[in-house]
């Protein structure tokens, strides 16, 4: 559901750098603030997928220090990428030039991005370039701010950048200002080290400025450009509000690509997508599901109320819930139904099977038209190491029965109401384990009696 | 909960004509349009069900070709309604006189309805319908656009509706205009076919509007009126986005509607109801609940959160959830309660009885202030039929039982835990069904060592 | 998570009479209107907490006739408040009246606050206080309304208050104004009964208005003051539509509360908190989450999606979910894991347990590392009372068991899948309590036979 995008086949080269070391105090968390997710993928994640399809052909992260989990992160992602460490957070333009090593090397374009704004589209990125290839030797990426308070502004002469302003060195009528800074840089490859080399941290804080260099380009007699994105997708995230206000815009997005692609959802804010979800014609998704990483749903299939769903394959017009639960490797054949109260992992549930009750299926197979009965438990750890389970086609397992793995079913056979199988069943056959019953008369008299006396000491 | 409308005992008859034939591509949905379905219901359901509540006396229902879905859903709604194939899709007019034997008939009122605005209420209609019997030939209903683009304009003066514009032949003074085509039309029944019969397909596409009816009755001397509704009631569906927006505007009513009759909704906006869910006064509904179709919930009783009801009855004063499951035939009784991860299917169970966790009881009787303990589960289905399961007053089933039916617990009845019951229980007896337990020493040191060993190999 | 906050140790004592005796008949409701509730706390309880909070040194509060329940849950939540009945509801004056008994004794300032204002914060107290303690002789809490219709508005001279016009008295002019009157008020202690016997029933009701006392003060010389908070804070409830609104408004605080103090909440619109629920930081809480009273969970902890807590403690990295229903005296211990449609309730589970699926662990103890297989349930009731369950750390229990309480099962132990368990087992011991299994060969073509000659008859 992802929206898709045919990088347009530039035979320009692109170096995209990513700035991901960031401090994130704002966060208060012990996690790098990239690395927090929103639909189930870090922030640093998306940017680097989205770069990928925007057709990046070399890529460069800068991380901050002893940040193992995000350099984990980028190779997870992007293996080709390779990983700069800023020792010291002297700015964004110091945090570039710990790319220096990538930045030598020929590229026509260089991209800034930031490892923080997980809404950005791969189109952005191919129109943040677009200018380069006209001859501008930097492009900014600005943005129309509801309320540009805090934002650095862009002086413009016609359609031309002079610089860009921070909101505590603007004027009065610079504050006026609307369009406002939006971080992402595109700089022409031959002079990216040039212009980044004149940077210098002569103000306040004594930071070096990725800004600073439109006005030493223009100096230099270069032409500047600007590109324009709207607020949402430069929404950069720097404390946990701002983390769930992406959340619900890049949820949003998923849910109208996926209702635009013919899938009802009838309550759609109730719905929670991963990044990777995939959902075929006609699914229909009922109120409160969510949808973990790695989901593929097949045409007109249905998923009920309250189901949780993650590393699972549901083929078409099987029927999924309410209240189930479907882990890695669940794939649901079609027509199969998955009920109440069930949790399937690493089980292949058969065409017209059934599992309607309050059952656990672990490392199982199940045939076709196989029918497991309520309170079914796949007995598969045995402490130490996980055992399958095969269930034939068409077998039928009766309520609350164990089956203690290793373990066969054969095809057509029954499983007696209540029954412990610790034995392979035959095709055909009937598999029963339990104890026999007795009754004794009158017992419940005695037991009140007894019990009622002992609450009266 | 549904607004009740007390259609104005008119004399006049009235014939409805519902257009039902449109293709809805924009859907992208192998089902018809109007078989969608907003608060449990099909929106074609819901226009066929105001109607009747508006008092239409007659119904004809035009519907597309292969469409035997949508004449089965017209003969469950509606078991009288005449059912009309437009063959080829020549415009509105061509529609409506599709059903021309239907016009043919007289009545004094016909009515043109939409199956694809399921948001119309009754009273809209009645609105709708009182021009005609003073003296009106055609009534438009008109609604305030917020945003007109797109919409055919009415052209009045006064109160005189002399066309209605559409968009695209507009000039920039009339698209200034908000009030706003809403569809629906009365007509006298008299002149109904008359009118109707002129209409040309002299335009770009061909096709036989409705709309120039007006301009046609003007030309005759008749005189036209305006109805206005608000633009949610005609808001029309032609995708998913625009299903899920009616749906949102459904729940909402339904919402306002249990609220302001004394039901505590915590979160209104995590609760889904059915068209037909009927809530008794304090009644409370805790966040994230779902109500399929057919549900009663007597006075006082609380539904927890996570729960699923389907036509289920639910007492007074009784507990529901968080986690039940109630499907079709549930019938809880008063002060009974039903826990988590508990299914209960066509069901009755008693005053104050007790179901509180991990349990399904499938068809079931269980008795007043009988205690049902956790993982019981009624084995009703032999892989054939259903069987059904018998428990009586007072009786206490021991947690993890299996009760194997055709069965009978007797009133008082014990049932030891980890039972397998598969014959009758007498009142006050115990049954037992269950292996001895054996005890073997120090076990679990040579399984570990074993296992540890395997595990280095 | 509630906003802390100091109050101002201020050297003034303070009676707060809280006026509690609003029928409510809008409501719809067989119970009093204050004991309505929002984040788990009925109105009442908020509002006397909040009070206490903001350094009331003493409290009264006036009840309705009959309404022993809100007698109770002021006693509840402030053991030494006085408790006045208001017999007949003549007024808001006559209502501060009824606690005249209060009013005769020393406090330097008065407050009157309302039963049905839960929103209000403690600040707002203190700020409410503060012109007392320069020489005001009544504060009156004013805020700016969205839409004044129908409140009091202040009628002002500069700072002064001059009176306070009910909407319906009010000159055109008059309704214009948008300061209107939120009801709170503040009284010089030694004023207090002086003003209130002078207030008079000369009114089209023939009640006796509070807000009269601002031109009975001005009469008398004394100087007004007014004291400004936001609309939300005094939003009112008198209906259940207005019960549903102070909900989300709370819900919305501990949200933010919860956010910025480093939690995640990936939705939040769908995560529903008591007004003393406790997060630390990092800890994530994913979509569909209810937090009953009572919960704190720790450092890292994670609550999946439909999970559902109350009386809780989830210790640091614990992981909860999805479909967890914690149950009070559930004591996660740290790392340990809580699965699928599992109920915990009265039960400590040690470091790095699991509980991974389908189980019910009540009144049970369960030690470090040890596994809890799919199915089991803890037989802790025998229909009269209920017993406990010791499982050993690092013990394993088979699948689908029942462990028949009392009962003790050693250290290191293991428990057969489907086992009944009655016995203690010793610490490394296997204990085993099931049928043995028989096979059938060929028994389900038979069977199939039969029943579906059976089913043609």
């Amino acid at each position: 559901m992802t929206p898709s995008h045919n990088a347009q086949s530039s035979s320009r080269s692109c170096l995209a750098i990513v700035l991901a070391a960031g401090e994130g105090t704002r966060m208060k968390s012990a996690r790098p603030k990239v690395l927090h997710q929103v639909a189930n993928r870090s922030m640093l994640g998306h940017v680097l997928a989205t770069l990928a399809q925007a057709g990046a052909t070399s890529t460069a992260v800068v991380i901050g220090p002893d940040c193992e989990d995000v350099a984990k992160e980028v190779q997870k992602i992007s293996s080709q990428a390779r990983i700069f460490v800023q020792k010291d957070r002297l700015g964004t333009a110091h945090a570039v030039l710990s790319a220096r090593e990538s930045l030598a090397q020929p590229a026509d374009d260089v991209i800034i991005a930031f490892g923080d704004t997980p809404l950005i589209l791969p189109e952005t990125f191919t129109k943040l370039r677009a200018p380069l290839a006209e001859g501008a030797a930097v492009v900014a990426m600005g943005f129309e701010a509801k309320d540009p308070t805090g934002y650095g502004r862009f002086i413009t002469e016609g359609n031309e950048l002079l610089a860009i302003r921070e909101h505590r060195d603007a004027s009065e009528v610079e504050r006026l200002i609307t369009l406002c800074n939006g971080g992402l840089m595109a700089i022409r490859g031959d002079l990216a080290l040039t212009l980044l080399d004149r940077v210098e941290n002569k103000n306040a804080k004594g930071e070096y400025y990725l800004t600073d260099i439109v006005e030493i380009a223009r100096s230099l007699g270069h032409r500047m450009a600007i590109a324009v994105v709207s607020e949402e997708e430069v929404h950069g995230v720097n404390d946990r509000a701002q983390l769930a206000a992406a959340e619900r815009m890049i949820q949003d997005r998923l849910r109208q690509a996926a209702m635009a692609s013919g899938v009802t959802l009838i309550a759609p804010e109730t719905v929670f997508f991963s990044h990777d979800t995939r959902l075929g014609q006609d699914v229909v998704v009922e109120p409160h599901v969510v949808f973990g990483p790695g989901v593929v749903v097949e045409e007109g299939a249905v998923i009920h109320s309250f189901s949780h769903l993650e590393g699972a394959q549901i083929a078409s017009a099987a029927g999924v819930g309410p209240f189930a639960r479907l882990r890695p490797g669940a794939a649901i054949g079609p027509k199969a139904k998955v009920g109440n109260f069930v949790e399937i992992k690493n089980t292949e549930l058969g065409a017209g099977a059934k599992v309607s009750h309050l059952t656990y299926l672990g490392d199982a197979s199940v045939g076709a038209e196989a029918n497991i009965g309520a309170g079914t438990i796949t007995c598969n750890y045995d402490g130490f190491a996980k055992h399958r389970t095969e269930i034939g086609e068409g077998a039928f397992i009766g309520s609350n029965s164990s089956l203690v793995a290793p373990i066969s079913i054969g095809k057509g056979a029954f499983v007696g109401s209540g029954s412990v199988i610790t034995e392979n069943i035959p095709d055909d056959a009937l598999g029963l384990g339990r104890g026999r019953q007795t009754i004794k008369e009158g017992w419940a008299i005695l037991f009140r009696d007894k019990a009622q006396a002992a609450k009266r000491k």
